[in-house]
């Protein structure tokens, strides 16, 4: 049998990788990797070292090219949805192709793999086509929500009260959700917040990266100065990834 | 200038430990315990574990007694802001006695310090008073959302979805949320997910330790052994902590 671990590696910083994903790194025979065709070098940067550090000197690295995919489509759902499709089929041949019977393959994950990653509904997926089969297992790892937070030293939920993990459309077209007054921003393209003055903001970019940047306060107060140093950053590296805190008075 | 850590150990695994976290502990010289009273001996034993295991030799415990606090309060957030405040003056004692000039305490914490812990508010709340003065920092751990998700191999969010985190308090009294129909519930002594027959859930107890408890279905099928088993186990253990996922399909 073929065993997979779909490895969360924390978000950013070496050191938030755990030592469960560390042991699992080390019992990994074959590490996929889907080249995103970016220049997020810092990511993969971060990869290689904990492969260096953590892994076993016969380790190979099997790379697929991750399938092109629309960035401002009409329909998100279904373009996900078929973007994910064949981001299986990549995924389903590079294993069927370079994990060996008895080998075990690793994903590393940025963040936790539980959160706004494909990788799991992917191995669904390629598990339900019932061609290529295999055991998996899930590594969770610090996601970027903890990393913010812990940086900003502020809780994500207030006393008894709930929060909401959401994305930055939503926020634009729904604002904040009813009897919510906490609200984690994980995809943010349009900087939804700007429509909150009121609300105090928690943001930061490349966390737990060299180029990790902080900002907080009164939105009315910051806006200005997160859009300008987001746009200036990403002009810079090429991308940014970026996850902010919501946070506006009780009602 | 003192400093101390607020540091996220995982959610009962010690594999679940980041390596930052481990390199915290070991550049502590005196770990911060406020005894719950209760008979959570895995939880005390899995600090006492990485204590050994990463500390350094001459590392002091300061213990103190944490304040009764009323488990079903009629105004809960008040109730809650009480003994937050009584829990800062023991917290506040135990640092100002026990932490000399220049020397680094710290809190292990179940989980994520972020997530439904008060001791981020408490040394907010300690640092306002102005007569205790020390630097803090916050190292995230793996949540036992995270956790949770990990191991039912279960991604929280759907594609482009918001999902939310709240208590059983709120899902029994609210139902599920306007525009959400995924919820992590928390803490909940009242089994909330009942009243959703048609929801699949995902449940887990005693996350990470020797004695989990995993279940998943669609409510109407698993609820009955949820709650049998959940009785049983609290009343084998003396307490219990649990989380779940609840998803229904979407509207």
């Amino acid at each position: 049998m073929r065993k997979i671990y779909v490895i969360g590696i924390g978000a950013g910083n070496p050191d938030h990788l755990t030592l469960q994903a560390a042991k699992a790194i080390g019992r990994t025979d074959v590490f996929f990797v889907l080249d995103k065709g970016e220049a997020k070098e810092s990511m993969i940067e971060l990869r290689r070292r904990l492969m260096k550090a953590y892994g076993r000197p016969s380790r190979r690295i099997a790379e697929g090219v991750d399938p092109a995919r629309d960035r401002t489509p009409a329909d998100y759902q279904g373009t996900i949805a078929d973007w994910r499709h064949r981001r299986s089929e990549v995924t389903e041949a590079l294993i069927s192709e370079h994990l060996l019977d008895g080998e075990t393959g690793s994903f590393l994950v940025w963040g936790d793999p539980s959160l706004y990653d494909s990788t799991i509904a992917i191995l669904d997926e390629i598990l339900a086509r019932g061609q290529t089969l295999f055991e998996y297992a899930v590594i969770p790892g610090v996601s970027s929500v903890s990393a913010l937070a812990a940086k900003h030293r502020v809780p994500l939920n207030r006393v008894g009260r709930p929060f909401q993990v959401t994305t930055g459309r939503r926020l634009a077209d729904e604002g904040f959700p009813d009897g919510v007054d906490d609200v984690v921003v994980m995809l943010d393209a349009q900087q939804a917040f700007t429509a909150h003055p009121d609300a105090d903001i928690y943001w930061g970019a490349y966390l737990g990266t060299e180029d990790e940047i902080l900002r907080s306060g009164r939105v009315s107060e910051v806006a200005d100065d997160i859009l300008a140093t987001r746009a200036e950053a990403r002009a810079r590296h090429g991308w940014i990834m970026d996850t902010y805190l919501l946070r506006r008075p009780e009602r």
